[in-house]
């Protein structure tokens, strides 16, 4: 393709401005329209949104239909949602506009986990209208499932498989901190649960479900337990104060078991502040088979600058992609897109052409 | 596909008698034939080959046409040799025979680096032929080029790459020791350097190329380093046995510039009883950027059985990628093939059939 590839965002929370953000720094890319929930974010200018002290030519909108009809992208990103529930309806009306999609929906990763009748409807709408659509972001997407999933790849057999991310959420806003029950006692930490206000990680299903379809495992059944990490200390970010007894995140865990035994676990407790008690934030992975693979990293990937860096350099990957529905786990691995976006098109295309 | 998928294996070495064992474990594929180079493996059964105790009824032979147009595989795995001069003639036989290729000779992992013509020249006979042809292995293949590409996926942006691999070669047979200079004097390896009877890695060159590639970069120039490892006690190996002041491995490094400024660096000590001066073997990833990535494993990830695993567990992706030449970067990550391999042809085909 000659022309730049153009892509719409959808969403202006803080993953959409990221995303958008950093698209405007990408070259042979080209940032053609933004579209939000959000009734006030309706017409303002994307510039001042994105940190420019100017406005730059390109206004939010409502209206997602009419957008697509006079922005006429490639591909849009979609950072308005985490349930396939609630994606499904932009994502339509996406590829119904022959629209490739990268969505960051956390049950996008593998949207057939939890809800396989949508997504075998957006798989063939998809094929029907050539264009790809895949789920992407840090986790689900790709620390606790694809690079569970390449480690494994040295591997002749596998006993069973424990994976790790423990992340700090202090930088994070006030929705955040409600999901994980930050900041309630014990005992609204357990009603938040019964009445499902504190959900902790969304994404086990999914990233257990993209291992075991790699792997070829049949999965039994998954143990989800989300429990309180009290804290000890007092812990403070820029939106909550904790004291010593009150909850400071969500230990949340997963275990799929596979003819009766456990063989997928992952383990991913979320909380402010956790240098305060020593806690070592990483990433961690561990495989027991043929061979054994260890492999960590400390601190753990930043999660939000890492799902924007995923679905801007998986743009490539998904615009060649064969029509239809896809995970991480199907296409290319992702690669840091540092030269022009065009390239990597042009590279993977035979004989199809966007221009 | 209902039939199971058949598999040839070229080579007799450690590398191809390990492939063949393991494609034995695996369910949906049948091990069709093996092709020696050595003479003297001509007519032999594989069976007492790979440690059992009786005939398997799978002749080795010397004449790789006949043994294709007997066995028919649909594809086969080379572990004959490591440079692209080296097999291509191999897999030149096999791509006219129909046969999809997946290779562990090193310079096969991006042969573009090394042999750019005959590269093309074999993208195009596949092409032709309507088969897909692979170059794998630890490394080139995995850990200094397709781990670190796939790591930059989370990032922005990347000023620079260092990657380390530390492993311990005392399992290793008299060749290793010769190509890395263990047991010569400091005087002797330097003069094994000028003849090149002291190689140290083959891969550099190809990791680089394949990491520049992914990420779209250009390499002004690479810088090649080998330096011997001197002993400061004594190691032992079956095979081979050194005093204080002998060389006990080769110190490999590969510096990539771009821009004038180093860009990616590769380092891989390579030695027998690292563990007897407290060097810890493992793998080392280190991104700088936004964000900063560092991701470690030790000890490192054993090369022969990963060599094994991946060129088997790629077969499925292999089978179903696009006609032509492909590196780990281009096609989806490796997984463990724990279940039948037919179920991931089955996936990925759209509408082509093997049966």
């Amino acid at each position: 393709m000659r022309d730049c590839i153009r892509v719409m965002v959808l969403g202006t929370g803080q993953m959409g401005l990221g995303i958008a953000r950093l698209l405007r720094e990408k070259s042979g890319i080209e940032l053609v329209g933004v579209y939000a929930r959000r009734q006030e974010r309706n017409g303002l200018d994307l510039g001042p949104l994105i940190g420019f002290d100017k406005a730059i030519g390109i206004a939010v909108s409502n209206d997602l239909a009419a957008t697509l009809e006079q922005t006429r992208p490639h591909i849009a990103i979609q950072a308005t949602c985490s349930t396939v529930d609630d994606a499904a309806g932009e994502i339509t009306t996406l590829i119904e506009h022959g629209v490739h999609v990268i969505s960051i929906a956390e049950q996008m990763a593998f949207p057939a986990a939890s809800s396989p009748d949508i997504a075998e409807q957006l798989h063939r709408l998809a094929v029907t209208n050539q264009v790809s659509v895949l789920g992407t972001g840090i986790n689900p997407g790709f620390v606790l499932d694809l690079l569970v999933i390449m480690l494994s790849g040295v591997c002749a057999n596998i006993q069973s498989i424990t994976a790790r991310r423990v992340n700090d959420l202090s930088a994070y806003g006030h929705a955040v901190m409600r999901d994980q029950g930050i900041g309630l006692s014990p005992a609204a930490f357990q009603k938040g649960l019964e009445n499902k206000t504190v959900v902790g990680h969304i994404g086990f299903m999914q990233s257990i479900h993209m291992i075991a379809a790699a792997l070829g495992w049949e999965i039994d059944r998954i143990e989800e337990r989300r429990e309180p990490i009290i804290s000890q200390v007092r812990r403070e970010t820029p939106v909550i104060t904790i004291e010593p007894g009150q909850v400071a995140g969500c230990y949340h865990t997963a275990v799929a078991y596979r003819e009766g035994k456990p063989v997928i676990t992952l383990i991913h407790p979320q909380q402010i502040c956790p240098g305060l008690e020593a806690v070592e934030t990483g990433d961690f992975i561990e495989i027991n088979g043929a061979p054994n693979v260890r492999l960590s990293g400390t601190p753990e990937i930043p999660g939000g600058q890492a799902t924007c860096a995923l679905a801007v350099n998986m743009i490539p990957r998904v615009l060649t992609a064969s029509p239809g529905l896809h995970t991480m786990a199907d296409l290319p691995v992702p690669a840091a897109m540092l030269g022009d976006a065009r390239q990597w098109v042009n590279r993977y295309q035979r004989g199809q052409s966007y221009d």
